[in-house]
């Protein structure tokens, strides 16, 4: 009974589901201490004290009537102007609460652009490895992603083959900077050249390709490495961000899209997003929660617990034999599978209660996703496992 | 650039655009406090307190970790079940938790039940006058919504067109009550008839008919008014529920559908609503809230209220001439344009300062709606402006 496009969705998500049943299955048998779960990207980093000291203030305030109404569909003004601000601060940009929309995380941003922008089969570029959810977002809109095929090299996107799949369809590009699944940045002559190609595309097929910067990392960035800001770089951008990660609010659902002033048809995209976020059934981002994020603008996450993740897993995953790109940021790493057939070797990972995503769910089949967002002592614990794993295979 | 179909959504929101620049423009002549805005359904009653002691306690717990962070797409467990026990005890039903899906509101709810069911061209009927976003709604599936014409002798659905109206292709219904915008409750006789004809034609027609119940009204019934549960009277029930009105919270962005353990299909559609849920880019319902609310399943807003809003408005406008409906339940009034174009007479009310909406964006000429959730005093301030504009006209 239910709709044929949900009817495969269904079929596709029991791999998934499978997964997190075996885990469970794990954690019956061996206790949920003993499994070792680097299958998603939930923080358990806890958020900054700001958070909590924020809501307290605002929901004390006896001066403060309305505050969980309706505001615009856009977001409380205040909030987006100081939003606006901050990047303008960070950036050198220039732009106003005009260019500020409150959505219910990056996923809500994600989806609210694309159904402003596109028509059925409309084509959509993404560059492999990417977040496997594109897809989805994607065909919501009866689009197509065009996966740019995965450079294994050092995961910067293959930019030849990028200018080779634009066509005249072309209606926008996605990207992820800090990356999920690789923790690889974007350089910044990565982000120019990508630019001079989408410029160059523009003139010659007359339209207007629309750069989308999915940004839910771009705090989580190691070594003070720099995320370069799109904007400065390409006219026709528009940055989905959340504070899932930064604040450690994934389950809150808040974030925003920023579309550049510069952008073509500026206008119609604010009013058509605006419209967008509504009739899509978001109406608008959480209420509290604009106010909070407003008022923590500054604060971070612990990014040093991250970090010391990281090094440990990179270290020591090396040392056993693993080829793996040391991640500059997120909390992921995309790790060779020393057999060819991803998938199976997260299968053999179950066996010693490791579970890991195939890298095939992220269109970069041979390479496995672990998601080190988790406890010190989960990874100490893991290791051992990780270790007899690829002994197991030599 | 953007899309068609937003485009032509763009053009028709400009309607509601000039009413809400026409209110600001009203109010930097006249001052904000001499403009009458009765054009949103924004509840002016504050939440119950137990919403903000629900929060400082949540907030305050020490022993609680990870509260803002990611659960399963469908909520929390413990939070779907409270809400699956509270049903049955109000209902004598006998859900459990696998019945519940925690929603971004009711209107996310929607959106995910229609992506669920609707292959393109599936039709869903429902009966004006109706709330206008439900066309957006079915449209985002490529529905095609069908609008039984309006029984203006007391709003109860128009039953022998509906019968006429359904096809083989009718995937789902809408109903809505208390009405948004007449505030009638449809009658234990009207429901027990419209499954009985439901019933008939699933059979003839050899189809699954879904019935989706949008109740964020529900508690706002006056005069102990009774409101059907729905699956106590149809198998293929789905109930898509808001905290927005029931708890003043609408800016929150909670709520839940209720998918009947009775329901065709009820597995799949289960799954698939999971994954809609997601993929839509909800991903999940807000965290918090979800702990709010299972706190403040008990909690009320100041219905009084609002009834003293519904008597005043009520008596005067009738001794005025106005011809209306007595509502029931929520906080609409459904008053019949004294002159033929209900667009008319509401650009007449705006040179009173009184905002109203026209019944032509329910699917019902020839009325006006009158949200009364706002301040007593407003409506106080308002009357004579009414009084005036029927004399004129008379």
């Amino acid at each position: 009974m239910i709709s044929e496009k949900m009817h495969e969705q269904v079929k596709n998500s029991s791999v998934i589901r499978a997964m997190f049943e075996e885990g469970k299955r794990l954690a019956g048998i061996y206790g949920a201490e003993n499994v070792f779960d680097f299958s998603l990207g939930n923080p358990n980093v806890e958020p900054p004290e700001e958070v909590k000291k924020a809501i307290l203030e605002i929901v004390n305030d006896k001066n403060v009537i309305g505050i969980h109404g309706y505001m615009n569909n856009s977001g409380y003004e205040e909030v987006r102007a100081a939003i606006a601000k901050s990047i303008n601060d960070k950036f050198g940009t220039t732009i106003t609460h005009n260019s500020i929309l409150m959505t219910v995380g990056a996923a809500g941003g994600l989806n609210v652009i694309l159904k402003t922008l596109l028509n059925p089969k409309d084509e959509v570029i993404t560059f492999a490895p990417f977040f496997g959810e594109y897809r989805n977002y994607v065909k919501n809109f009866d689009g197509e992603l065009i996966a740019v095929s995965p450079n294994t090299i050092d995961f910067q996107p293959n930019l030849k083959e990028f200018k080779d799949k634009i066509t005249p369809k072309t209606k926008a590009v996605i990207i992820n900077s800090p990356n999920n699944p690789t923790g690889v940045i974007y350089s910044e002559e990565t982000i120019i050249k990508l630019s001079e190609i989408l410029r160059e595309k523009q003139k010659e097929f007359g339209t207007d390709i629309y750069l989308i910067a999915d940004e839910p990392y771009r705090e989580l960035a190691y070594d003070q490495a720099e995320v370069p800001y799109l904007s400065k770089y390409y006219a026709n951008t528009i940055v989905g961000y959340s504070y899932s990660k930064s604040l450690s609010l994934p389950g809150e659902r808040i974030g925003y899209l920023m579309i550049s002033d510069q952008a073509a048809d500026f206008e119609n995209i604010i009013s058509a997003a605006n419209i967008a976020n509504r009739i899509l059934g978001f109406v608008n981002a959480p209420a509290l929660f604009q106010r909070v994020i407003v008022k923590c603008l500054d604060a971070k996450v612990d990014l040093e617990a991250y970090n010391r993740n990281r090094e440990l897993l990179y270290k020591e995953l090396l040392s056993y034999g693993y080829q793996c790109i040391k991640p500059e940021g997120a909390f992921y790493m995309f790790v060779k599978s020393p057999i060819e057939n991803d998938a199976e070797f997260c299968s053999l990972a179950n066996k010693k209660n490791i579970l890991i995503v195939p890298g095939s769910a992220f269109g970069c089949p041979g390479y496995v996703r672990i998601a080190y967002c988790v406890a010190y002592e989960t990874i100490v614990k893991a290791l051992p496992g990780f270790k007899a794993l690829i002994e197991e295979l030599k």
